[in-house]
């Protein structure tokens, strides 16, 4: 018995996660998160979504777009068990994995419907800008929420990091937070860092390195101190080094800074 | 922007339900629904599936693979609105969706590795006998279920109907119960009806039909009662009659019982 099917995007994800570095390994970590799922055509018809409304949450199944050309890989080493270990890829959530299919739930907040278009207005989404959605489908309380699942290596959600803004950064931030295209800003900042996004064979060193992450288009530069994270600048993204960065985790030496 | 992707079946499921009509319409419904989810090369390997026994529920990726051919409808109308009001495909879990993509939790009781090969042992599932799994991810409780979440028209489970057997009909089934090709067959058939699988335009009429619904290589037969459902007979299954079965809901006329 054999079976494959062709299958497209129904619709783009917009969100404020530029580059996978940095993005929260599951959803609904960093509820600041705001972003939009945009229908393209045929599917982006106001019938297509009548009723999703009354839903709070929402599966969202995506492409994992960026990693498909690299395939799948057999096991996998789980940032949660320090890399050290390997698990099999159907027992992980693994980008890297056959068919290159993700599922996350979101929060729903509204439907717009606004000429001719529609977009959905989400929260709590772990996705990189402009991944492919390719289903839609409403979060169904009955059957959807174990209340008594046992998970493995990730029944609780991670340890969080403390999250602090040196004198410099704070002013910057201050001063983008008054720009109504980064909403959520300070939250967003301190959901997605205090996740620690360093891949997990770093987190037993000591660690001088100075790190960025993208988040809209400003770039977050952040280091580690005794006592956790503390973010030592926001300045505009310099396009060319932003799509570099988007190639794999982007530590900085500081004399870059 | 657009995108499309080859998919491939990592595996097939293997489940007492040898026809649609009669499949719960939603997993976790009959628990007494037991089956296999066996892994086709390249993915069988004993590796790929390495700490999944940690998790007590798996989600199943899958294709609607009878209802492929059919393609996407815009709107719906739920069996539980009695088919008499439309939905979004994208606000439902209608099988007759963009991509054709099913999502299901299932919970998991073993992972067999024997000779190679590589099972997962599991129940709940509402899936159809064949059908291909395009992906096995473990669930996580911590972001997988949301306590609150808003459910629409689907925030309580259905109904049950209540299930009786016919002095034929007990007797037959204390027979079959008696060969371990079929376990927990009470079990199933109660829960199967008990769910009342006929379309919902029906449920405000009488209704003299007999029906059928097909569990293993059995039909069972049943009809409506002033009190509910009642089983009137078990028996093989007809291969003609169950390929026949499977393509629409199946009531006989009493006289060809």
């Amino acid at each position: 018995m054999s079976f494959s099917n062709q299958i497209q995007a129904v619709a783009y994800c917009r969100t404020p996660y530029k580059q996978k570095f940095g993005i929260p390994r599951q959803p609904g970590l960093v509820s600041a998160a705001r972003g939009f799922v945009e229908l393209v055509p045929p599917f982006n018809q106001i019938d297509a979504v009548r009723g999703l409304e009354q839903y709070s949450h929402l599966w969202l199944l995506f492409c994992f777009h960026e990693n498909l050309a690299a395939g799948w890989k057999t096991t996998v080493r789980p940032p949660r068990l320090g890399g050290n270990e390997k698990l099999g890829v159907f027992a992980t959530r693994s980008t890297f994995r056959p068919n290159g299919i993700g599922q996350s739930v979101v929060k729903l907040h509204a439907v717009h419907t606004r000429n001719g278009k529609v977009s959905l207005e989400i929260s709590g989404m772990d996705l990189l800008d402009g991944t492919p959605i390719i289903d839609i489908k409403p979060y169904i309380p009955f059957s959807d929420s174990i209340e008594n699942a046992q998970g493995g290596i990730a029944q609780e959600a991670p340890v969080l990091a403390n999250v602090s803004f040196s004198g410099q950064a704070q002013k910057q931030l201050e001063q983008y937070q008054q720009n109504p295209a980064y909403p959520r800003l300070a939250e967003l900042i301190e959901g997605v860092l205090a996740q620690d996004p360093r891949p997990a064979y770093k987190k037993a060193k000591a660690d001088p390195k100075l790190y960025q992450v993208a988040l809209y288009d400003l770039d977050i530069l952040w280091v580690i101190t005794d006592t956790g994270i503390e973010v030592t600048e926001l300045r505009a993204s310099q396009v060319g080094k932003t799509v570099q960065a988007d190639k794999q985790p982007a530590p900085l030496s500081p004399n870059q800074s």
